[in-house]
């Protein structure tokens, strides 16, 4: 992580207002991300909401309206999913050239023990209409548009089968705790394996479509734009990713035996291995993969490194998954800057 | 720069032995490059010559064979040229995905003033011979080839009319006073433009051929092989690329007026403008442009960036030359790492 300078309640602060901040590298080998240090991506400022008046809506193709207090929400049957949660723009600052957008760094990721109710409960209970293709989740925070007149909410759609999802969470509580206010306060949608741009926060209204949703956060933000005329499309799975947590970029190793770890994840299948080069050229070692605690929670890596030699050394590290699915050595380029999970690379000197 | 790691005598050592150094950050800043903070690269062990003994001999395709002493060299009319010295391999890490090669980050470049004698001051003496094409130049450095057996020495040609280039220089002094023995001592060739390559150290002959040189260094190093079937290029006129000396990649600044500076340097052709973007996009503004003091000798420019927000924000710089040659978004990748000249890229925070 480059830039790792103005800080705010231990993350690193991207942009102050709206705020956008950072896992810091220190925090980044936890196995769950304190609150406090996890990542958060906002649009525009920060709601307050009043737990006690708190109401979701559950409209559109349904059978029945619901509006829904967080004590009738709390009532219906629980689960809690232990999940990796990653920014699209993670990593942003690895695109050459540079997009727009949230200069990211590699901490807009992070996982934490999200509590709360599966939406398919809340959707059962509503009723599903004939033709429902979609189900739409608003937050609260709601700003004006960049390009265009007027105010929007964010708002991300989920194809009906991915809302239904067992796993696909409405949050109440964040690592046991109830969720903070910047985390989504009080009720946030938790997406298992999508980008964090879908696990919505300050939800309050649900709606269901029988038509793909236009709406701006779904067509003009959080889609591949790789240009050449194609149709963007929107930004969905996570991809495949390795982080080397230890030793860290610049960092000082002893000659002899370094342990190199950290993560790997990915959106849509279990990780299947990790690879290691050392100092360029295409020589890859596999690294050992620690037991998977769950599915869609980063799993740890480890590689012993024998560093032959002092001076600069370089390693590189890729990850792997059952789908077989891998990472590029650059990042697939799109105007927006989403996605990026290009081969990380760390330099180390050894003495 | 990254991996700023272990230092030797003001440098940072990439690799101890064969000694390659880089210049470190601290110092690039500097109009001219102190020779203990001025960047290493070496291929074998560092010869130790006796100057007293020392003769270069001037043979092949010559009227008369020379055998000189640095006495001789020395009464001979003289000439200084200040001289930006780029390694080819500088900035090798930002390649993607990284070639093998020694790990350069951005400090193998240097700027000296460099005393002696123009080469053609002495292949005029020895006299070209009809059908002279090339003039290869032999170090005292010497070890084995890294492919095949036997002993190989560092050797380079250049075309005659870049050996007769009045600024060509067979060098005795650097930042006037007798070169160190790492940059070559006694005497050293100085090809202004050229990547380091050509600048061969430890000189202790000059051959004149009729035909293309085939050595190691000439045909299977230091050449671009871009892949694909083609046939490599031998590498030699230095690439246009502008450095960023203030602030440096990772350093907080404060909101309000930065000023951003730096040098710019081509081989080609002088530098004509330097182009700066901030936080991505494609705007780019040009850079204020210090007057060239020769030639051959990088160029300060400076800009005035407003940063209007706390927070992680990006600088990019690249600079154009009177040829129009530009830098490209990422370097063009070659299986060696040579040339590398992409748009340089700093990431700083302002609260």
């Amino acid at each position: 992580m480059r830039g790792d300078g103005a800080r705010d309640e231990d993350r690193v602060v991207i942009r102050p207002s709206p705020l956008n901040a950072e896992t810091p590298e220190s925090a980044l080998p936890d196995e769950i991300t304190p609150a406090g240090r996890h990542f958060v991506r906002t649009h525009f400022g920060i709601p307050l909401l009043d737990r006690g008046r708190h109401r979701i809506a559950v409209d559109g193709a349904v059978r029945e309206r619901l509006e829904l207090e967080l004590g009738e929400l709390s009532r219906l049957p629980g689960r809690s999913v232990a999940l990796t949660l990653e920014c699209a723009g993670n990593d942003r600052l690895s695109f050459t050239p540079l997009p727009t957008g949230e200069l990211w760094g590699g901490g807009a990721v992070g996982t934490a023990v999200w509590g709360g109710v599966p939406l398919r409960e809340v959707l059962s209970r509503a009723g599903l209409a004939p033709g429902a293709r979609e189900v739409v989740v608003e937050g609260a925070d709601a700003g004006p548009a960049e390009e265009g007149e007027g105010t929007i909410h964010f708002a991300r759609a989920l194809p009906v089968k991915k809302a239904l999802d067992p796993d696909t969470l409405l949050a109440l509580e964040m690592n046991g705790a109830p969720i903070p206010r910047e985390h989504g306060a009080p009720a946030r949608l938790i997406v298992p394996g999508w980008y964090g741009m879908a696990s919505v926060k300050w939800v309050t209204r649900i709606t269901v479509l029988t038509e793909p949703f236009r709406g701006y956060f779904q067509r003009d933000r959080y889609v591949y734009d790789y240009g050449a005329g194609g149709t963007p499309e929107p930004v969905a799975e996570i991809r495949v990713k390795a982080a080397i947590t230890a030793p860290r970029d610049g960092d000082q190793v002893p000659v002899g035996p370094v342990l190199v770890c950290g993560w790997a994840w990915s959106g849509a299948a279990p990780v299947s291995a990790v690879e290691v080069a050392a100092d360029g050229g295409d020589t890859w070692d596999e690294a050992r993969m620690l037991p998977a605690s769950s599915r869609y929670r980063w799993q740890r890596w480890e590689y012993a490194w024998e560093v032959r030699s002092p001076g600069r050394h370089t390693l590189r590290v890729r990850a792997r998954d059952d789908a077989g699915r891998t990472q590029p050595d650059a990042p697939r380029w799109n105007r927006l800057g989403y996605g990026a999970n290009g081969v990380r690379t760390i330099v180390v000197t050894a003495r």
